[in-house]
């Protein structure tokens, strides 16, 4: 008989979140640690372990379990490991699918990163369900994507593939990138992008705004959100700049891989038509004409709380046997 | 027993070829016609199955022959049709794949793109052999390209992926495409893309150059690789303004499909290094760090007159039975 459960785990630089998941995407079980508290990776990998195991015990045992994926910041799919992760406390290469399937008992462990797990619990659980050819577009601190063709997620021939934050959209004096490039995508539609767009208008511009109340210096993409749902102009216009140049990237994307829909997932979405218009009108208007008007254009239907463990755990249900 | 042979056709708005081609890339016999001599599709197909008929005669019948791949303009994988090519004689949408087959006593006929053939091409016979993950950039007339991710080709959801050469690489004052947008890839870095810089070139400047002695308005792409090659400065600057962009383009879908290399084919790779040293350092300095030298840039190795039967004839392997 298949195996009824996967398991989930989700590794952020703050939390790292992991729960027990069944074929229908219902968490029966979550927990949580603090990453930064465990220094070192064997000492983590038995906490999210011990918290895993009185879980499964209630749920039948590693028999019931098909498999464990985890996403994590820079997880390699091929490898196992996480690699080189800024934001995380263990340096250089962490073998950490092997590690933890060790102190599991044996159940395979998948890693890969946020964005590719995202996709997978869309394409297992959400808005992409029954879809084989989609892109999910994580709008959060920084710009993921998990790209899936033919039903496959994309690694790429070294694990790495889908760093669509990192196309460049600018080519003339573009916005300085955390990656040390200027005019990438993530320097403008991230949450942090839509906050330095809000201090660039208000620092050339001179006319009237909520976000004058603020210290520009501290101004979040929620700030802008907010005044632009008490109809504050100027905010209203960061989101359809915002939107513009989410638009021409994603008709770029498109003549990349002709996919069904585009997903996006993350803090971002919250502002729903304000954001989503204007890229629905950018894409319009810069997709080539043979793919006008196929392209969907969706917002990710799993609830936030649940979405990280979700997606991490619709790798789970890849594992063999 | 394993059938032994294919048989690949490419369809060009002038000539059509078509091939009898053993595991090993061999083409065995081969003939053409001329397309534009049959305005009547069914006597098109006609003249190409006679073709066929007697080659196949000599080499054992129907039984030997495992199946037939069309690279055409608009060649739909899945619909095996090929809809509204501009430059073919037989308008809206042609179901080449089951009039083919019928008349060839149902041999099964698949259909795509010339430059999705030109990738399967590379893949059974060429440059990509062993490969999973490259990107193959055809630099004509046009800019066409054909991507392949994890051992398949990318046909997107509709089959019509893998128009790289409509990507947008100058969203100011971009230049015209023939897709009707402004600032495409293809506007570049075709070879009527570079005739269109040469002119742009001896246009706007004053130095001298050896292409001043030619009509501007008949200049090639031929031309200013002839005039490279005799040392002419500004015919070696428009290579390297073309390879600049390429490079440039590159390093976007390297972060789209992070592939283990990028294949040139056509017309324009006949310039070698004047072409290909730009590329490879605008690639370099423009591509994620996390990329960097980890992607080959790599020169088709089928021979070109060769090249179009055996991409086409590549998908006559993936028949079924």
């Amino acid at each position: 008989m298949e195996k009824p459960y996967v398991i989930g785990i989700d590794i952020g630089g703050t939390n790292t979140i992991f729960g027990i998941v069944d074929a229908r995407g219902n968490i029966l079980q979550s927990g949580s640690i603090k990453t930064g508290a465990y220094p070192e990776i064997e000492t983590y990998v038995a906490a999210i372990a011990e918290g895993l195991q009185s879980m499964i015990r209630q749920l039948g045992g590693n028999e019931a379990i098909k498999g464990i994926g985890v996403g994590a910041p820079m997880g390699n799919f091929f490898s196992g490991c996480i690699e080189n992760a800024v934001n995380l406390p263990w340096k250089g290469i962490v073998p950490l699918a092997q590690l933890l399937s060790d102190k599991m008992g044996g159940i395979p462990v998948t890693v890969t990163n946020d964005a590719n797990a995202a996709a997978m619990g869309e394409m297992a659980y959400g808005a992409a369900r029954g879809m084989k050819d989609f892109i999910v577009i994580a709008l959060g601190t920084g710009v993921g994507s998990g790209i899936v063709i033919g039903g496959n997620l994309v690694y790429g021939h070294d694990g790495f593939a889908g760093e669509l934050g990192h196309v460049i959209m600018r080519r003339e004096n573009g916005r300085m990138c955390g990656c040390g490039r200027p005019g990438c995508l993530e320097a403008y539609t991230s949450a942090t992008g839509v906050a330095r767009t809000a201090k660039e208008l208000l620092m050339t511009r001179t006319d009237a705004s909520l976000l004058r109340n603020l210290d520009p210096e501290s101004i979040t993409s929620k700030d802008v959100y907010e005044a632009a749902m008490q109809g504050d102009k100027l905010s209203v216009e960061i989101f359809e700049i915002t939107g513009e140049i989410l638009g021409e990237a994603f008709a770029d994307f498109i003549a990349f891989s002709s996919p069904e829909a585009i997903i996006l997932f993350g803090g971002l979405t919250k502002a729903g038509d304000l954001i989503l218009n204007p890229i629905r009108r950018s894409m319009d208007a810069h997709v080539l004409s043979s793919y006008s008007g196929k392209i969907k254009l969706l917002v990710s239907q799993l609830k936030e709380s649940d979405a990280a463990i979700l997606g991490a755990s619709a790798l789970g249900w890849e594992a063999k046997g």
